[in-house]
């Protein structure tokens, strides 16, 4: 592995510009380089630079963040940069089976860049077309070639109108007609329609539908999945008996077509069944090739944890950004100070760490999971692909499930929360639309609910535990899963009698404490939900209800903390093992150790009610601790996110960009203020001389440079002496359209006056 | 005080339509109208419907949420509709003046239906107005007229690009010239650009400025603030010497136009500086009425607080109409149940109560207390205006500029949390624009920054505590203030040695015991955080850094502990008032209790590491408590939600609409199904029959509704037959334009297809 610069190319990571971010860089204790080659290594970080480097060279992909920009402009836009990707063909289908990383790379890069567009390629090419290749057979492989030169457009039909969490109450129907060997795909009422469905709205030709099979006789086989034409592709008109539209706005990725669609006995014919775990014979007979239910129940789990695992991805993303654009500007924004012309940046201040610097060590834990559980899901693809039906592909399988269900939710929530607490940490300049702060937060935010509600998947990791204590109980099975993440419950009656012993002051407070004190804590919860459970049943209650009322404090508490734990026992293992050079240790083992005590202190309650925790001094020398981890990040911040930073012209964020010019020397403004105001979209600014060298306000060296506002009429009047501005901020604001003209409809003020109390308003 | 609704008008409270809210209607313990009568009165509750009325009968107000409206026409809109409500005159300026409920009343209202209209009719008419007539003098009363017939249009510039939190840093400048009697108002750079500033992007014509004064020789008095006229009335073009233009795009309230100014030197009259607590003589010599500093400070203080109180109230705004939109929704989704056939609503779940009702309680109890404060406020405006400079006057300043300062980021803060569990709660419905709880999201956010970011205003709060202490102890002065907040304290050290002691089980958990707890808890935490701040100065620390490093798990805690009391104290006290008639104390008591245990459980670690909980027992009875009082409220909460929802019109969200129809039946559909489809704008759905009797899928008794949608050049079939939809949700998004629509640029798909590979991508 590279892990040194020496003779590499310096485009491929070249230094930052100089400015008032300086003092910072000069500050860390590591090379920014070094841990990012370390953690990318080089072949992965050419490939990203190349596509950030072709967004950013191709004028189709301008930004125009905080622009006008109507709903179906953005639409048109993001298709027409999703065909653009595939002239560009960053990597082929061949590549993208082979190399899972890359495929994550890709879809990230596009993300950093805009959400709408990475969904409506990641939905085509990955969820659509491996929904294909992964729940059809050789029969349906025929699509893949026209996925991937747009012959077709694809979409994933799941949820409905009425049925979004309970997947298994899906209403649409497929009933076999063995005299035409067609099947017909048939919504029974308008609740029934496919709802929210990525694609569908605007673009798609083809679904993968999931309907509920029929044979003839009337029996019911249960969800399957069904390649449904929807559009002609030569018109992208609707096929008949398909309704099919936009559901229209939303909070976010609006350059992203949501559809719904209402099928009316629309017939497909036998073979767009996707057979892979049933099938339907020319006669009607339905067949199964798996005859352990659990078994393929296992492994039917293991293909949805795909998109779990991959929302944990863009998740981690859009937390990344949001730091690197809040670090830099608190690394350059000044506010008060010791004394009142002194202004220290607000960086320097603890609360300002405490807000950001656990997010930031929350990153890099869960970036690395995401990661390694992207990994242990291709394994476990290798397995589906290769027909395995052993005991260990159908653990793993439910290991992933439990896995990826818990990890969706502790991401998307822990991001959701971090970029509401950077656009708070920005002040009023992170509500400005141009730093993009809300609209980070607005495409992060259906991460928490698509590919399941949050509440409603955690509870698929607590059954998974309390399966596996049930099993224990019952039958003395041991607690071991193919990756290991729950081999430490095997000791859990011995931990639940462990007691914390305070490290002795000199020691500090090192992360196998906090790992330690995480065992004790899910062992707990596991009991107390196990115990809750019996108590609701104890009572009389169904089972329905009894799992129903064990979820608060109890199951759901259980989920996360086991999930806290699992990333922070791999970010622990991945930091302290050999292959970390050691001039990274330093950094990595901090960012390590304040993840899993920043984690550990949201169960603080729980430590003390628990009996693992007492007295005060345990819970303070916690404090303490993640203070002082805070306090040690603090030098190294601004290099830890520039090595999550895409280029400025990605990021795009003024505020955030590399250089930190917030401010700026008057020498250098009064060389490119020209330039600068020129550039001012519709608002032509002439310099002018209004230099008065008796005025008191003047007394710099430089001449002070004036302007002439022309666009409205009257001559504006202004000027630019004493220049040291928020270079970056102001250029953003001044190049929006209209910054500085009037309204157009000032004569309904100036002319057209209100007559006060003309209108009697009545009940 | 009118409590019943015999012989009252039925336009006033009329019945809620009829549909399948009904049961959660029928089982609520009290009658929502006697609540709401009793909450509000009958005058204020007319007051408001008369408002509401005025503008759903106005076509000027027609809704057009989620709709493509370009940044422009919004604030044009948003502009035309402000002066629409001088038209309407509902409230005259005297009025405004005497009656101040109704002031925030008017404000509320508007901003019920959006918060652009109601921040720029209150920016001008309320804090551009009183902002004269607090900090002025007769002689710049005759503003007052010209604000209230907008002959001229206000706002208020005090934060600029680098001083946001940091007021006292402001460094706009006002020379005095005493040979022309004018002042000089100056920028010194961009960086003192008036930057955020509300109605001053287009539509301001006079700014209340603050700049630093000096007089002749140099001498600076520190920040004052001037009239400065910034547009000409006449054309709406700015003044000489003032550059003043529009910040741009924001996370929310877009229909207001935040702008930003730089003066360059402009000379204003010297009456125009807002003089009384300072002044300028002609000659130039600078005079205060003022001789002790604190009182002064005291004095101007609380006139701050105006602003925060009212931010607290449009906090809770947001909060009320995020929670009728998904408890209606709540009640009415059903998602799984005991059995595949019968799902339950998802309001039936532990998990969905506990997730929605503690922030009901809160919006109830928070709502009681700004509107308590805001009395309080009226009080101390009242001793401004008589020149009470008494030290009592100047202890009301004081702690309700503590009140003010800490309400606001409880108020703010819990909204943004419980806005977002709404969103998270509903759902995919949740994410869709129309349901318009991502609206409320990014209009509530910068409540959370503008007049003080919440972290840095806390600090205000728990200096005024520590203060208290500080004076006690050096001085052996008592705890007591005007208001009676902070008394309690004055027991502290007996408080502090006390024990909690479970209630028996029989008597569960009164809220007397939570209200115990809290005061050990503020005691806990006020000693911590004196103990903290002197360690950190015993190590050396200047003031500044000691103060900066106790925030975090003390002063801040302090803060907000204190704040969640005196929220709780003042709700409890109000709910057990002998006032309250029998039939509403069952369900006002419940929700104070639930307030109470709610914030005081994330405060439960404190509990347990300060000694006052001890044992397992303490605080999984307060969970069970927690839960059981959910479960209580359950059936009561669709009617605590029409206690404060505005009409349909109003707060317009499909889902959240007064008749819960996401579902109707068949019948019913039959019969307005033409009228519905008919409305949907741009798509012409013409009937059409294509009854097939012999088609399995039709087995109702009605004839099955098709339909054929005669706009995309092709027909688009489809059908509505088992019609039962969810009817609110269809029509809003049938609603919307060109939803069934090919899209314009078709044929960048089906014509000009990719050539995969063409362009080649390099680094």
């Amino acid at each position: 592995m590279v892990l040194t610069l020496e003779g590499k190319d310096d485009t491929l990571l070249p230094d930052f510009p100089k400015g008032p971010l300086q003092p910072y860089r000069a500050r860390a204790s590591f090379s920014w380089k070094e841990l990012l080659l370390f953690l990318e290594g080089e072949e992965m970080l050419r490939f990203k630079r190349t596509i950030f480097s072709a967004l950013e060279n191709d004028p189709l992909f301008a930004q125009h963040r905080g622009a006008d920009l109507p709903l179906e402009k953005y639409r048109e836009l993001t298709f027409l940069r999703c065909k653009r990707v595939f002239e560009y063909d960053f990597l082929s289908a061949e590549d993208m089976l082979q190399t899972p990383l890359k495929i994550l790379a890709i879809i990230h890069c596009l993300g950093m860049y805009d959400w709408s567009l990475a969904t409506k390629y990641f939905l085509h090419t990955l969820v659509f077309s491996s929904s294909i290749y992964n729940l059809g057979t050789d029969r349906h492989f025929m699509y893949i070639p026209k996925i991937f030169n747009m012959e077709i457009f694809g979409c994933f039909a799941l949820t409905e109108l009425s049925h979004g969490s309970n997947t298994k109450g899906i209403q649409t129907t497929a009933h076999y007609d063995p005299s035409s060997e067609e099947f017909i795909i048939h919504s029974p009422d308008f609740k029934a329609s496919k709802f929210w469905v990525g694609n569908m709205g605007k673009t798609a030709t083809h679904a993968v539908v999931y309907a509920q099979l029929h044979t003839p006789g009337g029996q019911c086989h249960g969800l399957h999945a069904f390649v449904v034409q929807i559009r002609d592709p030569k018109t992208l008109l609707p096929m008949p008996g398909v309704m099919v539209g936009d559901i229209g706005r939303k909070l976010g990725q609006n350059g992203l077509d949501n559809g719904f669609a209402v099928f009316h006995k629309v017939r497909i014919p036998r073979r767009d069944l996707l057979n892979r775990t049933g099938d339907v014979t020319p006669e009607g007979t339905y067949v199964t090739p798996f005859k352990d239910d659990r078994r393929r129940f296992g492994a039917s789990l293991g293909s949805l944890s795909f998109g779990r695992a991959s929302i944990m991805g863009m998740s981690i993303i859009n937390l990344k950004l949001a730091l690197c654009i809040t670090i830099r500007f608190s690394a350059t924004r000044r506010q008060f100070g010791p004394t009142d012309a002194d202004e220290i940046p607000i960086l320097e201040y603890q609360m300002q760490q405490w807000r950001l610097l656990p997010y930031l060590a929350a990153t890099y834990a869960l970036d690395h999971f995401y990661k390694s559980l992207f990994l242990d899901l291709t394994e476990f693809q290798r397995g589906l692909q290769t027909q395995d039906r052993s005991a260990r592909q159908a653990e793993l399988g439910r290991e992933i499930h439990a896995l990826s269900s818990a990890g969706k939710p502790l991401a998307s929530w822990m991001v959701q929360r971090g970029i509401q607490e950077c656009r708070e940490a920005c002040g009023g300049h992170g509500y400005l639309a141009v730093n993009r702060l809300g609209e980070l937060r607005d495409d992060n935010d259906p991460n928490c609910t698509y590919e399941g509600d949050n509440n409603v998947l955690l509870q698929q990791t607590s059954n998974y535990l309390l399966g596996l204590l049930d099993d224990r109980t019952r039958d003395g099975a041991r607690f071991e899963s193919p990756l290991k993440t729950v081999d430490f419950l095997e000791g859990y009656p011995g931990i639940l009698s462990q007691r914390f012993t305070c490290p002795s002051v000199g020691d500090g407070w090192d992360t196998t404490v906090s790992l330690e004190a995480y065992r004790w804590l899910v062992c707990y919860l596991l009991q107390e939900s196990a115990r809750e459970l019996s108590r609701q049943r104890s009572l009389g209650s169904s089972d329905f209800d009894a799992r129903n009322n064990s979820q608060v404090y109890h199951c759901r508490s259980l989920a996360l903390a086991f999930m806290e734990f699992t990333v922070a026992q791999r970010f622990h293992d991945f930091t302290h093992s050999p292959s970390v050079p050691p001039s990274l240790r330093g950094v990595l083992g901090r960012l390590s150790a304040l993840y899993v005590l920043w984690s550990l202190h949201s169960h603080l309650a729980s430590l003390y009610q628990g009996g693992y925790f007492s007295g005060e001094h345990a819970g303070k020398m916690m404090e303490t601790a993640i203070l002082d981890l805070c306090s040690q990040l603090k030098g190294d911040a601004v290099a830890l996110v520039d090595v999550l930073a895409p280029p400025d012209f990605v990021l795009d964020a003024p505020i955030g960009r590399a250089d930190g010019e917030l401010t700026q020397s008057r020498l250098q403004l009064a060389e490119q203020a020209p330039l600068v105001l020129g550039g001012a979209g519709h608002v032509p600014l002439v310099a002018c001389d209004s230099h008065d060298p008796h005025d008191p306000h003047e007394s710099g060296t430089a001449p002070p440079l004036s302007f002439q506002c022309g666009s409205s009429g009257r001559k504006q009047r202004g000027f630019l002496s004493y220049i040291e501005l928020y270079r970056n901020l102001w250029a953003a604001v001044l190049q929006e359209s209209k910054v500085l003209e009037r309204a157009s409809w000032w004569p309904e003020f100036s002319a057209k006056k209100p007559v006060v109390g003309s209108l009697k308003p009545k009940l």
